[in-house]
This record gives structure tokens, C-alpha cells and sequence, in this order.
């Protein structure tokens, strides 16, 4: 298996499976990755994902045999009919513990997830200007919204290896611990989402950060008079509201 | 009165002034608000606005008698006509002073002024996905201009809860300090805009900030480049560099 | 000569060089500044250029006798065809290095260079409200770009001093140092980059992130698949993945 996956509560955890490549990208991978992402949002029993690497990386990028296939004509894979984007449509959070090695795609597929945790030793890179490419599939959208349009812009020209915790401080990533730590703080992380958040709450407000990029104030804050209006009728309301007053834990349905 | 309001050279200081209810928001409130807002925009002597709460909170969210009426269907209350966004379209500068629990609601009427300074140990948080909510009036919008788009999915989807000097960490507020200092720094803060900075050029440069998240650079240039050329027949302009060549003190008009 | 040139590898400096007005502004120094950015871009020795100011400042802003001439109206200037954001147009990567006092319209062209580095006890200031003038020339757009919305906000309103270590904090700079290490970082930062990097992927990464705020995720995510699979036939990809299996330095080939 190529990722792996396991329920811990609430919790799905996916993890990539190509160590000893580093977990280098292949098309078997993405495909692989996509399809339990979607049985992820179509399981109610699942309100969070985390997604990690099996050894030392989290993801090296592209698998250089594809690189250098697709360099000499050779290659004849088929990408997915899927975008590197996909896991922003999927309707739960996604949170990517980034335990080693992240660059290029590797880097694309860590912030294209919704929250991003990361071991403070972790080598992360762009990579593209040093191999003669670009900034791959939407990387120049994100990084200038995630970190500023100067950080991003060091970090796309130069190509510079950075560490997790650099990662960190500019706003790649919402946490950085110690690598040992990283998996159980994520799983904590996502465990409490997956306790204490409305699962509708999340897929809206989900939709509604990844969207509002492309509206003006008014017309978010329109749409958002229109969405609280809609949540006022839902049980979530009335369970969130009345876990507060009682001081017990909520208990939130699932996703329909 | 359920907002305060007093002056302090051109400062106007308006308070929420609910503190047994650590001001959670009424809609009394938010027509008394946004009436002084009002006032404070047409009057001449007043070149700032510094907003804060009475008590130990800055504003803990919609009232929970507003909430359980919304839930059981007897809410009668009639909603503003000015939007909860109204306070980015007053022509003077306004500056939160977060002096304690700051959730949900409170958090949109923090994030809607024009800069936040905070007490470090004031307690934030988004709260919706938390009471099976959405992220409210045009929070999905501005949270990630603020913070970046990871730092924002994180507060929203959580709602967990974050210290005033996190807040600062994360660009929320310009500045955390004591709680005891907080009043007086954010009306120190206000008096220097009041002192130093011409109000036409405060109330363009705020419509300036506020608006170009919605145009290219190329617009923005052109537009500041129209309205820099109105603004050397203006006396503000002539003041400004006289003074400054003087050693002197300015003496700006007041906002026509 | 009021802006010199000089190269160093492939690395070209240019300096402003009115030391005694602190490199002031005048239309001048602007079309020599243009004119050798357009040089430089032509150049296919030119792979990253850094620019910095004699003396003792960056640019203190407009220089003041063309202030008073506006002013009075006996300004008989003729600005440049080429707008104040030119710089963003250039297909190299253009590095500012900060030295000291950066005021203004100085502001403007430190942060229309790509990346900015800047000696920690640099004095900053946008300096406009002060003088009775606006946020000029794109910077409403630029700042909350770099900052975020509040800390823009708060620099435009306020136009107070702030050190070159918080422009760091801040994002507006990627490195602060000492100044008397300034230059030599600024030179070794595009000395990396016109060594390391391949000159066509800097050029396109670059018009990358500076339009990519105009587009929504998908179209970016979409114009990027089409820049990848261009890059894939250049002979940039090869030489890079070469250079990288045989762990030897890049020979990118200049840009066309």
C-alpha cells in the first residue's frame, strides 16, 4: 500500500508509504491519496484527517524516474482527473504533520491541506527555480497568502532550504515541535476537532477561508449573514449552545 | 447607557458598557455603537475613535438571551441597517483597545477597526464551530488578510482559545501590553494620530487600505496616483511640509 | 552620475547616489534607475541585480525642492513614462538592500523590489500623513500584501519610525543585519540566486507571484500546469536535474 490508512476516534490518519524514496510522488500515490480522501468525506464516522510520511520525509517532491521519463520523452503515466487542489474541496478538515523531507510537489501537497503542523527539524524547499521549473499548481496563490508576498517570493526565486521551525515563524505551519512529538500533537490536534467542532460548522467554514480570497468584505459578509441564518435552524446550533450552557461536551451529528 | 462615551483631546473614547455581561453584544448595543460612530465621524473635533469594553471583557460575544430566543424561534429584535462592517467606512481612524475576552461577535467588532492593540492575557476566540456557527460577517475575509490563510483556518476551525499576545504574534493587534497600561497606550496611540497626522489623509489612506484588497497593482497605483495629485492642492499638504521644515508642530484642518 | 552601476559575477549594483540628500528622489535619479533596470534586463551577463544607496541612507523620499515646487506650482518636471511599480516588469529577481533611512516614496521602491533585505537600525517610515499626502503609488496595495492588514494600516495611518529589525518582524524585509554586513549579504543573497537558480524559472516565478493576487486558486493552479509542461521541454529542466543526480553546480543558459 502506497498510503496507508487507521481510524484513531474520529481521527483518519493517511499516511504516504514510500520510504525509502523519501516518499518521492508518483501517480500511483496521488490516485491512491485522492481515493481515501473521498471515502474520508463520505465516512461519517471521520470529522478530521491528518496526513503524514512513513520515515524520514513527508514527501521529496516529484519521483525523479517520472522526472526523468517525462525529461526524455518517455513517460506515459496519466495524471488524475483529480487537481493537486483537491483536498481543499474535501468537506473535513485535513491537517498535514510534516515529519521530514518536504519539497517541490511534496511542498504543494502540505499546504494545500487546510492546517499544517510541522517537526521543527524538517527540511523544507521549494526546489522549482533549481530545477529548472516553476511554481508548480497554484504554490504562487498560496505562499504569499500564507507567509506575505516578500517570504514567498524569497522562497520561490531562491529555491533556499528552510527548517520547520522557519516554516513556523512565517506562518507555513501553526505549530512546530520536536519530530518525536509531531504525530501525537497532530492527532491531538485533529482529536480535537473531531470532539468538539461542529462538523457542518467546519465544512462551511472551511469552504468559506479557501473562498473569501476571491470576494470583497461585503460581499463575504453578505454571504455569511445568509450562512448564520441557515445554521440558526440546524441542531448544531441548539447541541453548541447547549453543551456551552450545560459545561459538557458537545455531541455534534455527521456530516450528511 | 450601554456605550459610553467621552473626549480626550480630538480622541473620542467609546466603551461597551455592559460589565456584568462581560458586554456581550445586544442589538441596543449595536445601534447605540454605531450612532456614536456616526457622531464621532461628523463632529470636527474629533481626529480618532478608541474603542474598548467596561470590566473584565471587551465584548464576549452575541448576548446568550439573543441566542436562545434565535433558538426557540422568539427572537423579535430587528437587525441595524448599517452592516456589521459599518465601522471600515467611518472616515476616521478607529483603534480597538481589547481589554479582556474577546469571542465570536466581539471578535468581528475587534477585527472591523482599523488597528487593534490588546491586553497580553486577553482571552480570544472565533467560538462558532464550537456553537455549531459559520465564521460570522465577514470574518473568513479579513482573519486571513490578517494573520494569512493558515494562522485564520486554524482560529476558525478550532475556536480555540488564544492570548492577547498570541493575537499580537499572528498580526491581529499592533500591540500587547499589560492590561493595567492598555487604555492609557491605546489612547496615547490615538492622541499622536490626532496630534500628527492630517485627517484627510487618515480618512483617504483608510479607504485606500480597506479597498485595495479588491483591485491589481496596476489599479492601486493609478488611483493613488489621482489622489496624490488632489492632494498637493489641499492645505494639508502645505501644512504638513511646512511644519516639517519648521521643526513645528502641524496643524491639519479638520475632516470637511 | 546619480545612480551607479557596477557587476559583480552575475550580479549587477546599483546604487543611488545623492549621499549628501540622502539619495532623495528626483525625476532624475528615476530615469536613470529605469533606464538601468531595462539595461539590466537586456544584459545577458545580468542574472540578479541589487540595489542600495550611498551613504548613509536608502532614499529619504521625494526630494524637497520638487515638494516646494509642487507645492507653489512652479513644478516643471515631467515624470516618466514608466510607472512607479516598473521594477515588478523586470524578468530578473531584483534585490533591495535597506542601508539606512527609507521614508516615503523611498518606501515605495524598496518594496516594489522583489525582495528586501535591510540593516537592522534602518529607519522606516511611510512619512505620507504626516505630510498631508496619501498612500502613494500602490503601496495601499503592497503593504497589507507583506504585513498584513492591520500593521499596514497601522504604518499608513500612523506613518511613525519603525527600525529595519521590525520591518523584518513584519515581513516587509526577509533578513535584517548589521549594516556594516548589509551589502555583502545582499550581494551573496543575488550571488546564490544568479549562480543557483535557473534565470527563465526565476523570470517566471517572479510575474508568478505578483499576478497570482489577481487570480483565484484554480485559474493559478491551471496557468501553472500549462508553465510546468512548457518548462519540461526547455533546456533549463534537464540542466537542473542533471546538476542535481550528478551533485554538481547548475549551468542554467542565460534568459532570452
Amino acid at each position: 500500500m502506497v498510503v496507508l490508512s487507521e481510524d484513531d476516534g474520529g481521527v483518519r490518519l493517511l499516511t504516504f508509504n514510500r520510504p525509502d524514496r523519501l516518499n518521492a510522488w508518483t501517480d500511483e500515490m496521488g490516485r491512491s491519496y485522492f481515493d481515501l480522501l473521498e471515502e474520508a468525506d463520505r465516512d461519517p464516522s471521520v470529522r478530521a484527517v491528518v496526513v503524514t510520511g512513513a520515515g524520514r520525509g513527508f514527501c521529496a517532491g516529484a519521483d525523479f524516474r517520472t522526472l526523468t521519463e517525462i525529461g526524455s520523452g518517455e513517460y506515459a503515466g496519466k495524471p488524475d482527473d483529480r487537481p493537486t487542489t483537491f483536498p481543499a474541496t474535501i468537506r473535513k478538515p485535513i491537517v498535514a504533520a510534516v515529519n521530514g523531507a518536504c519539497a517541490g510537489l511534496g511542498m504543494v501537497h502540505a499546504l494545500v491541506c487546510d492546517v499544517v503542523l510541522t517537526a521543527e527539524d524538517a527540511k523544507w524547499t521549494t526546489a522549482f527555480s533549481r530545477r529548472g521549473l516553476i511554481a508548480e499548481y497554484g504554490l504562487a496563490w498560496i505562499l504569499p497568502r500564507l507567509a506575505g508576498q516578500a517570504r514567498a517570493m524569497d522562497l520561490l526565486l531562491s529555491a533556499r532550504v528552510f527548517s520547520g521551525a522557519e516554516a513556523y515563524a512565517m506562518g507555513l505551519a501553526v505549530r512546530a515541535v520536536p519530530g518525536e512529538r509531531l504525530l501525537e500533537e497532530a492527532l491531538a490536534y485533529a482529536g480535537e476537532l473531531a470532539r468538539e467542532c461542529s462538523p457542518t460548522s467546519m465544512s462551511i467554514i472551511k469552504r468559506q477561508v479557501w473562498g473569501d480570497w476571491e470576494t470583497g468584505l461585503d460581499e463575504s459578509r453578505d454571504r455569511a449573514v445568509r450562512l448564520m441564518a441557515e445554521s440558526f435552524g440546524r441542531p448544531d446550533f441548539a447541541e453548541g449552545v447547549g453543551a456551552f450552557l450545560e459545561r459538557r461536551p458537545p455531541r455534534f451529528p455527521p456530516l450528511g
